[in-house]
């Protein structure tokens, strides 16, 4: 099959590969549609994330929707030309996380695109069959790909406890800043506010729903968000920007949540340590999600959550590197670019 | 002042009364709206709901809203003028469930109508300002008064930890399940279920948002969602109905949540015991609202609850016994009915 | 290898069947201690629980420790000689609620004596790895048997959210309620009080740190226990009477906790349901355990828990029906009988 | 009445001044034993603690249990002569965060020694009843006075959500540290680590129950724990050290608690930001402690807590500031010293 495989930093080469093998319990799936994900620039910039390492070819993305060519023989609920979404991280099924429901923390899982599990840019991925959802008639394979950052959103907002009247900061206006400002307003929340310092970002943001949008590059999102409010609820920093995760520990109220989402550097960062305490914050984590595609799902099929708005650019599988660089450098207004394989 | 005076079981008379004595932490307010609440025709056919027994002239009455007209020494934040909604249930502030913010269960709370607090069917309540909340502008009074029920919705949402993508059943139309279906879906619920047997409450249900509405007069509740759901996330019993609490028992998926609402008749009652741990449910009770006040106000003021529709009556506070018994006869399709004194 | 086969209601035969087969991932394990829990004696008479019907020979029994005989090949971790105690309950690991860390509820789940999935009362079981603890030497076989039913109470402690300085009611004395008194205790309740109708089964709840014990042969346990205090925090319901549970509603104070552990039976019993919304009551129930196991263990090793003065009695393979009928009939003061095959 | 007066920085005076005036809900309280805090040094030496500066004279002392000497004309359920334990802080009883129960981050808390309240290091105080607590014949007024961080470790406690079997990191073994660890052991911890630099304070720690203890001036802490684990449930930070809240952060596991309980210096300090997400923590801040007195004494007079070791020296009201230098030097293997004006 065609794939565009990562060979060294920097260099991406659609090529033949063999096609993935179809266990017992997998689906085969003709991928119709996968989303750009930071990660994936950051893996064909440098090679690594952290202490996984590129060490031999891998084909990137994990964010997709296809169509069942196939499936193994041991799989229910699935046949040949039925619309699916994916979800890309499956544990182990044996560890203690996944015993208690946090499969995303199983030190074994397979994640699309983590050395050495190849992902989605290619014209076929296998995928075990419980982590494979109905995509309902009436949302588009571009749809289904965006299910993954949705269930990201998810996941942020379970940590967050948002709930109905919360007023809610999403720091960071980028595709997971821009569905979790959707999931925060289907949950209750009924003041979002929305920073970043792109305007063409915040713009989209208002347009989705945000109540007031702050340009960080044009004024002190603390200062404006602490006169529109005594304190957030909730911040959820989905920037990956250390400082707007100092940000958002000092926008929260007293006994209010702090989410980080973003993959923050390495190393030690600068933090006002007594907030925590002083305000009796809740300060919490996300790593992807666990048990929250098909919430991601449900929320976009329902219509509380429209991920087409987001979709900017298009490509075919060939035009990989463009479209990662387009999305690296944040050039063409660019939010989402979908590879169509 | 004017006030409707309940003088014993069925019998309430227009009357001067005294005006109320303001504390120095007291408002004093022109009442402008107050809802007729189920408790309201109970406490006027029987004198009595359990333990409370109405001993000696009552005013009845406590989803209220309206205009300041004095405050007391110690208050600041209001003034003359300002339009208000008013939370009717104040704690002792001292106990133990009062210090962990669980005053609606304190043994000492004044609750308007509990005898011997009176309430707000009259031209004048005095209550401590910090129950008392601003109501904003483009809110009218009538909505000002129905933020009680709300708050009772807020409560049984938290209760339910209802949250986004969640399958949910309301049973029962009233006034109280019908601003549960709303606060259910404004918390995420991409599902609701709402039942009733009057047909004319399920199609306000249907109008506000449900997606299926299911006549128990006609259909078994359970029998129904079943077919539609493999089990609800959350049931939500708004009917005061035992019938109802038992549906709402059998129609919630294993690990589930259902709440009971409704004020159920004192004795025992059949109940699936073992439901319980064989799916392992949770099954919390709601008692009025604690600290959920400022949420409903929120919710209401943003839109995403809308307590218009529910009102169907309007009567002058001479015409209140006639408005008792159109409530109590469910007659004229009436939902809410306000008195404006 | 020799098995205890029940092979109709009330009639069980020690007979030779073929050893279990052990699959790539499993563990075979030398049976050297298992205990007799309600369940088997319930099967035993009527061959059936619920839904659950013994449709050809089964072999009974679930709370069991061993030593490891031989390991799939995909198996690390265990080898020969091993000291184990097992975890008698193993879900589909594919479906939602295995997935979120509730596959008790799994509707898949292969729980030993469940059939057609054979139990303990035989000389070999074979089980997946990942379901099989590695017990500590100072732990006993008969010990490690006992993990089972304090996994259970592990479980009801976090559902009843048990935690320092609460005050907790244990309905029911027998090997349930006996190791829950311990888990309260281990968990922080600074006062247990204890109820049951057996009064050896009282004495030893007091051995074993009951503040308080209530015969309900002589006195009304909920008015002794409103005499002892203002309504308990948490109320653990392990003896599988309605009464029991009704009384664990009524004695438990508001803003507190029920739990119920028993298997009641099937069909509607009297609940006054008012008192679950008057004193905004949650009520949970408890399958079993779920990812509770290792926690079990812990407390038991440390010492926390000790189940060693709960077993009264010990029978080899072939006296298992007289074994079953002593614990059927409480007769010989018996708290938990155990098989040594 | 006498009273030990903080006139500035550095020097207090003991001196007449006028008794407290006892309000309507009152209790007069003749001070039996007094803790030392090390805000009481704090104030000592710097005459403020972050905004709070004390610009006339001030009286310091918050942990403290004494004799009624007189009650307010409402107060009800005291009288001359009772034992007494005192919670020193007291929420307006108004605000959002008093009605949701959270009275310790009320902006308005009259918290003794916070200027311009008056604290305990004198012959009398004067104190809502409902922050009195009646102590149990069998504790002394020193353990009284002790109760006060015993509720600053249940708070703790219950922000980790530490239960059975949990392993617990406590760093620091001071007296926030040395009760932290018992409320730890208490709540079900069946390891508990504690750190510390001085070795007196460790030997204590394994007195009275940790499991393993580490030397920081010594050995690398983080390093020693994972040898005894993979990390830890629960890192209760109660040393206010910066370096020990980046350890706890290190050393919890994925799906881990992490609470800081210290007080931090002000200003922004380097912390591995990217541990949060990446292992999905839970960290969450303790300011002293709301609706958790009640259950500090149950547990210190159920004995599952014992405060008698901590206490090393004594002083009369004359020898406060000899006894503030000792605490502030740590030297005489100091861990608690008491106050008996």
């Amino acid at each position: 099959m065609r794939a565009a495989v990562l060979c060294k930093p920097g260099v991406i080469r659609v090529e033949d590969v063999d096609p993935p093998r179809v266990g017992p319990d997998d689906v085969l799936i003709r991928v119709r549609a996968v989303g750009i994900c930071g990660s994936d620039v950051h893996y064909y910039r440098r090679g690594r994330i952290g202490g996984y390492v590129v060490e031999r070819p891998l084909i990137l993305g994990h964010e997709l929707a296809g169509e069942v060519d196939d499936v193994g023989g041991d799989v229910e609920g699935f046949e040949a030309g039925d619309r699916v979404a994916v979800e890309p991280g499956v544990g182990c099924r044996k560890c203690w996380y996944c015993k208690i429901g946090r499969y995303n923390l199983c030190r074994e899982e397979r994640f699309m695109t983590t050395p050495p599990v190849d992902g989605a840019f290619a014209e076929h991925v296998a995928w075990p069959s419980d982590f494979v959802f109905h995509l309902p008639d009436h949302l588009s394979f571009e749809e289904g790909a965006l299910i993954e950052p949705v269930a990201v959103a998810v996941n942020a907002a379970h940590k967050g406890e948002v709930r109905g009247g919360d007023v809610v900061a999403v720091l960071g206006a980028g595709p997971i800043g821009l569905v979790t400002l959707q999931v925060a307003k289907a949950s209750g929340a009924t003041r979002v506010y929305v920073t970043d310092k792109e305007d063409y970002r915040l713009r989209l943001a208002r347009k989705l729903g945000a109540d007031e949008v702050i340009d960080v590059s044009r004024e002190d999102p603390v200062a404006r968000m602490m006169e529109l409010t005594e304190g957030v609820d909730v911040a959820l920093e989905a920037s990956g920007a250390i400082s707007a995760a100092q940000d958002a520990i000092r926008v929260t109220r007293r006994a209010g949540r702090v989410v980080l989402i973003g993959m923050y550097p390495e190393g030690q960062f600068p933090i006002k340590v007594l907030e925590v305490p002083l305000k009796e914050l809740t300060v919490r984590g996300v790593l992807r999600y666990a048990g929250q595609y098909e919430i991601a799902l449900e929320l976009v099929s329902s219509g509380k959550v429209n991920v087409r708005p987001l979709i900017t650019h298009r490509f075919p599988l060939e035009e990989l590197e463009r479209a990662i660089r387009i999305v690296e450098e944040r050039s063409e207004n660019v939010i989402k670019a979908i590879i169509r394989p």
